[in-house]
């Protein structure tokens, strides 16, 4: 329970207020950051999404980090199952809400004005159950890391910190009660499991009714205000750190709940390829680092987040919520 | 006073667990709501702007609420005056940041690679003061509703009754005090003063480095996350209400700060006309209502924002961010 306490206590310290005179941005926070302070980011866990050329002939290159353990596992063996079959080769995006979503999959799949046939899925898909959506504590924070894991006071005593760290006000969320970074991802927590949060930029698994809860082979990204009320309630499974402006400035759809209607289908963008990154046969191959969020950099970067002291700003705020504190991500070369 | 706790306790009440089996969704209950909740924006109110038609012949109007008393008039002021003196026409939009802003003005102000000539200003335009960005309490909420205004103690006994109610966990705000909706707006406010809050959609001022709070020739509006770092520190003037993609869907920009850089300043989007809604020469004129923030409707469709209950949910959240509650706004026949 140790991390978790200290995950919590980080963001309480880090927006506490500094006195300051001039102070860099958050910007410059992060170009400060030693190269120490940087991760990189598994080629293993990169999908790479080719979308058509743009009506310029510009190509158009989204690449999705997906999600570590222990969130979400199963539907991230699904995606990377679906990426090296070819299955997501030649579908399209299919939905643009403004200020909610966009999606894509099988544009004939669920789809009842369809005229071409559903593409067939391949075998070894998993099926994920609901529990899926959280992770308990101990898979965040390993009893093994607790100051100790046997004794039940001293639990109850970490616990009863973390709850006063929650009811602090500049870490309050409406939405859990408690949230932190782990290993580079927002995640929010009660007193049984974490899951991951729905920021902007964050990739999800499309779903029907439950108790289905998606393949994996229908996604979509947030592109407006976060909806945090989608949390435990549809799997998250990673975010997009490189070419979001060409999901996020699509045409919107005029269909119901933003999916491009059948007068309009030609506005649904094709989707040439998706592969995970290792799999590419091209040199260099695209590389990543996220700024470790366990880092002394990625602290003052939140607390200036938090607390806007550069030139422009007159009145810092005293708080930000999760989804305000993006997690620096840069390409760096392949090695 | 007495507004001021109950605009809060409205939203602490509303999100408490109901029990309920079957439950309508937010829109649902917006559907359902009697005419009588719903409110009329006045036309002098309604800014309303023509952008150039798009690549395939298509109008792109995007209606704009401007705010009211006490919020940010002076500012609203000049922006009627540049609309009325058609300052506003054939300027651009030059600006566009993902999950940041959209924003327009003279594409040559303050533009050291600009060819053209900035636009004079025409004359009778305020300079506000960055105390503007706020309203004092007693604006908002005038003493004559306090149960007893001259009442120090009962004063000092409904403030504290406001801090318990704003500590409550389900309207945990880390921007501010408290939150609550004032004739169809969402604000912000501490034991002192009121502000609107950043929001997907709101209208704002565009200014240099302080003192300089903009004229209101220079605005953007939010399309991303909700920046509320930006609360306090710049002037907001309105929101869009109608057209809002015509905006968010644009290329975003390739310069600094999301703006156009030289070499595709093609790509600036040129704004034909901007008017007030009463001064349109058009029939029918566009005309709006927004939902009272003060009928029952509202309160129960905010309770529903922040538990959903409709059938594609498994685990209502608990709680929503005030900016995961926009106010509902419709077309209607002009009168």
């Amino acid at each position: 329970m140790k991390n978790l306490l200290l995950g919590v206590a980080a963001i309480a310290l880090s927006v506490s207020a500094l006195a300051q005179d001039a102070a860099p941005s958050p910007n410059e926070i992060v170009a400060a950051a030693p190269q120490s302070d940087w991760v990189r980011i598994p080629a293993d866990d990169l999908l790479v999404m080719d979308l058509a050329p743009d009506a310029e002939g510009n190509p158009r290159r989204v690449v999705i980090q997906l999600m570590p353990p222990p969130f979400s596992q199963g539907w991230v063996h699904n995606i990377k199952l679906l990426a090296r079959s070819g299955w997501f080769d030649n579908i399209s995006v299919n939905r643009v809400q403004d200020n909610y979503v966009v999606q894509w999959g099988d544009p004939n799949y669920d789809n009842p004005e369809a005229e071409g046939e559903t593409k067939k899925l391949p075998e070894g898909l998993k099926v994920m159950g609901e529990s899926e959506y959280v992770a308990p504590l101990d898979a965040v924070h390993p009893a093994s890391e607790a100051v100790n894991g046997d004794d039940p006071e001293q639990f109850e005593n970490l616990l009863a910190s973390i709850r006063a760290l929650a009811d602090a006000p500049e870490i309050r969320d409406p939405y859990a009660q408690s949230f932190e970074f782990y290993k580079g991802w927002p995640i929010a927590g009660d007193f049984d499991n974490n899951w991951p949060v729905h920021c902007y930029g964050m990739v999800g698994v499309g779903r029907n009714y439950s108790p289905d809860t998606g393949s994996g082979a229908e996604l979509y990204t947030v592109i407006g205000h976060a909806p945090r009320q989608l949390d435990r309630n549809i799997a998250l499974v990673g975010r997009i750190i490189e070419g979001m402006e060409h999901l996020s400035s699509l045409p919107r759809g005029k269909g119901e709940l933003g999916f491009y209607a059948e007068f309009e289908k030609d506005k649904r963008t094709p989707i040439r390829q998706v592969r995970i990154a290792s799999d590419l046969h091209e040199i260099p191959q695209p590389a990543f680092e996220y700024l470790s969020t366990e880092s002394e950099s990625f602290a003052r970067y939140a607390e200036a987040r938090a607390n806007r002291r550069d030139a422009f700003f007159i009145h810092p705020a005293g708080g930000a919520d999760i989804c305000n504190i993006p997690v620096p991500v840069r390409r760096v070369p392949s090695e």
